[in-house]
């Protein structure tokens, strides 16, 4: 197959280099033509070695670059609007990680100029593409457990981030659990329409003193009548423990973490077997590649993308909301 | 061992029964006297096959039977508090169903009388009883997760009961919950704080016409800074669903559902597993006799019984909490 | 029910006792007269705490008594096809713990006398009653899995006997493996044609000295074409470790190990789950309840017993062919 | 990373191809200089997808190009000796696919060329880089179960292969089970003694007629005094079934299959969950990455290679033995 879609990766910090790196092994029709980065000169080699002809500083030689097609944008958080609305100026399809702002009128603009331009757009909500919760989506469109009633999202890092990053990250409800909030939207097919949060700080009292939570329990009501429940902690002492459940008028399903082997040793200590896989790079490597699979085929063949600009703001909708419920200490509604 | 004990049971529908079998094939050294029951003309027959020399129906014979040393209160529900009243009065061990009542001056009148005679007083949490949360139980005891962070109790029901049971039970919350309230408790060794309802009726509109809800998840903080989480339905389409998670600061534990046979089918269709045990009869069949080897231990070795009417009265008192939280949409704090 | 069977058990050791109480607590229909015991005078207690009206030391005190209906013969192994042969002449249906006889003529005397009186014989191999083997036995029969192809046994001990026990108990194959054995010929519905056994002393020299084995592999061919393996160890580290397989044209079933609890515990150590229930007590507690419920039933109804003395034969004839070859080193055929 | 090695690829079948890709997408100090194949036209384009230079017809194109330093022998099996050997002499390291040939004599004058020249030589038995296998090899090298007793192997394909294939494919033992006295021989870290072959035709009777076995029960003795048993099945209707156990003096290792996702539905008709992954491309896929990682690895930095020749050679011994057992009807002893 040719080389069909011609990219930018406008940063190549650890998401931008996976990404590239995923290209480069999975997407034979994928020329990733120049990566854009702050520090250039560090990445000039690594570039190299994938083949990318062009390493630039400044993102703009890659939206000013009339041979490219798409763009990633894997920048610092608090670009990825701005550069985003600029691509989609610019006729670019754009592949956007997650958030695409904490600002809700800031992401309208982008959806605003998005939809002007008649670009592809896509959201970094990688965990929709994972074998597990792909197939439990599956199993509840084809109405495997009827209605559903209650969704379950068990979601807790192995650790804590470092707490300079905890400062900056606009806390645990849109940093980490915005994940969970993308996957009860996805996992119900419907819209959350309440939000009640009960947080405490039970990790480590440094992450509270810079304003966070590290535990909590969020209980989320959707439009189509059913309850949805997610349990976040900063530390699970076993690994990272990403669980779903859905439940409904027909039986239920539940998804069990993956683990480096199936292996089970019994001995006169007891029955032993494996942690869950690490953390998020090792747990999630394939989902990287498949929701680049579905961006370019979303491009080449004029299709839908399959997590849209809405689907990135609704997350940071519901994230505000359980920030406040948190500060409030009572259920806050979603407008529509 | 000789009979030791003198016992009386009082109410001899299903759970009367059951403990009368129960004790009669597991105790050799307790004598079931009298069993008493509105129906006592029916139960004869039955009685004499266990080799129960008298029935009637005034539970009051009982009462006032010097020979008797303790009484199994197994009447129906709204007769519990007089009945266990007038017992502790008459002197007599008490082992009574749960709940002690629904009204909480009702409650703390027996809990009187209880210390005033300083006879033992067990209440029939039979789950506390049970082979896998008698295991988490021990677990987090010895501190294997160090501190409780998070509590989670799936409890749902294979079928929704009768709609006339549906009227006057008291509502989904005081009738079924009530058990998850007594093994929140129980698991985090700690006192409910707050109580948050998220309930709707989504399992059979009767449900609601008879007002009261068929599906909840409700939220607990505690006293210790755990959160917990309860979600119920009145219908598990693939049968009795009881699972119970705590995590804390070191780790984490999980109970699955029990099931008929361990065998698992696998052809060209998938692979089969058995569904867990039916309902609770099958499902708690040995915790009913554990609970009473503790009261009956209690009684012969002047110990404390393991269920003290204190751990019958929180969780009505956490149960009516949770209620006025579903009417008022807010979360209910609880008073020491 | 009324009393409707009176028995009389012979031999009062481990099993004996197991078999008294599971009757007392269990079939109020059965009536217990007499428990004979050449040590009369320390069960006597026991017996009576049980409702038993008689305790003697001569067994014939048993066969001789014209009120009693059937017999469990709980002697010791070499008594049993003598004891079996005059309750039969004496017309007592007969529950008979395995192994009936090491002697097929004697076996084959016992099941003559059988027929003549027409009285009913089952023979102590429990674990057809065991609700897991049950269950594939079930799934089998209903053809689930098509036509079995491979029928796999694992069956290991979490402790040796004593070294005076391995010496007289006829070797590990009539002792231990006999049950599987017999479950071969259970599960797959078919007779053992040829078997062929490797086998060592892997755990215990002394059981080498004592001329035994410790640890074997056996491998059977079926009438129908289907392949069997059994492996066994005296001592598994982690405990008692009973399951099967069974796989056939259309898929395959198995069956694992039953645990004390469902609790899963996750750590930074690892994840940690129950050993096996500890041994066949533990393991096997219901099904000694539910083969002699099949026993009383088919004398109390005429129906035929669930696992006659052929079923009792055969797998002694199949482990002394294993036995055979064993020492061979070559595979023995089974005449039929 | 510099382009460190450069090599030929023998053959551009099914394996071939996989190798090519895994090789194009992984290893970035690898570089395919040439491809060859009998026939280089369909595979041209192909081959410069990946970034090949060159495609031939010729295999001694490759074996006389000074420039390459190593050779994947992907050719059909009857050509694996004779081109292993001329690359030997040729001063090339050798990956070959396994089985290196169905004739001892050839086979050792390949390990002849190849101690001769000097050179790596690995044999592509993949499975012993799997997860799950690699796993339990290493907890029985830690000595987490003591000395292993019992080594037990189940291999089941999910479809039998085409009845032309059977006809050349050496027999069910030299195609299939080859793996498995692989795996017994890694798992065991012992060398197979005697083997005991029960085989029958119950899948497809055309495979009778072709000559052939489907289902196969082979026991195996290792020098070490453990006992093995491999199961064997050319049709597992629930697909590829893969799984492992060594149990030893100090406990068990069991294995079970890898699924495509953990889910678990369960609904009023049972509990539902994945079949196995279907064949060996999806189960073994990351493993046919690390296994060249090995010989890369080896080639580099002078290391041994994990698979040796005689580690190709010992499985072909295992092979013809266990045929001549099932043939005779007896064990056959293997001479060192």
């Amino acid at each position: 197959m040719e080389k069909k879609i011609t990219i930018g990766i406008i940063g190549a910090g650890r998401i931008g280099k996976l990404h590239a790196e995923n290209i480069a092994n999975n997407f034979k029709y994928v020329e990733i033509k120049t990566i854009s980065d702050l520090y250039a000169d560090k990445i000039a080699d690594w570039a190299k070695s994938l083949g990318v002809k062009n390493v630039c500083s400044d993102y703009k030689e890659i939206i000013n670059d009339p041979e490219i097609d798409a763009v990633l944008v894997c920048s610092s958080t608090n670009t990825h609007s701005q550069i985003s609305y600029e691509a989609a100026k610019a006729g670019k399809h754009i592949f956007c990680e997650k958030p695409i702002d904490y600002d809700i009128d800031r992401i309208k603009k982008v959806m605003e100029a998005v939809d002007e331009a008649g670009v592809k757009f896509q959201v970094g909500f990688n965990r929709r593409f994972d074998h597990n919760f792909k197939r439990v989506r599956e199993l509840v469109k084809e109405g495997k457990i009827g209605e559903p009633h209650i969704i379950k999202i068990t979601s807790r890092d192995p650790e804590p981030p470092p707490i300079e990053y905890v400062k900056v990250s606009g806390g645990m409800m849109l940093d980490m659990t915005i994940h969970d909030f993308d996957m009860a939207r996805y996992l119900s097919g419907s819209e959350v329409t309440e939000v009640y949060t009960s947080a405490a700080v039970l990790v480590d009292p440094e992450i509270g003193k810079a304003g966070d939570v590290d535990t909590a329990v969020i209980t989320l009501k959707f439009k189509n009548g059913a309850i949805g429940v997610i349990d976040n902690s900063r530390k699970a002492a076993y690994g990272y423990d990403q669980r779903v459940e859905v439940f409904g008028s027909k039986g239920g399903i539940t998804v069990s973490n993956d683990t480096p082997s199936s292996a089970v040793l019994s001995t006169s200590e007891g029955v032993f077997s494996d942690k869950p896989k690490y953390f998020f790079l090792e747990r999630y490597k394939d989902s990287f590649i498949e929701e680049l699979r579905d961006f370019f085929d979303a491009v080449l063949n004029d299709k839908p993308t399959p997590v849209t600009a809405i689907d990135g703001l609704k997350p940071v909708i519901i994230g505000l909301a359980a920030m406040e419920s948190y500060k409030t200490g009572k259920p806050v509604k979603i407008e529509e």
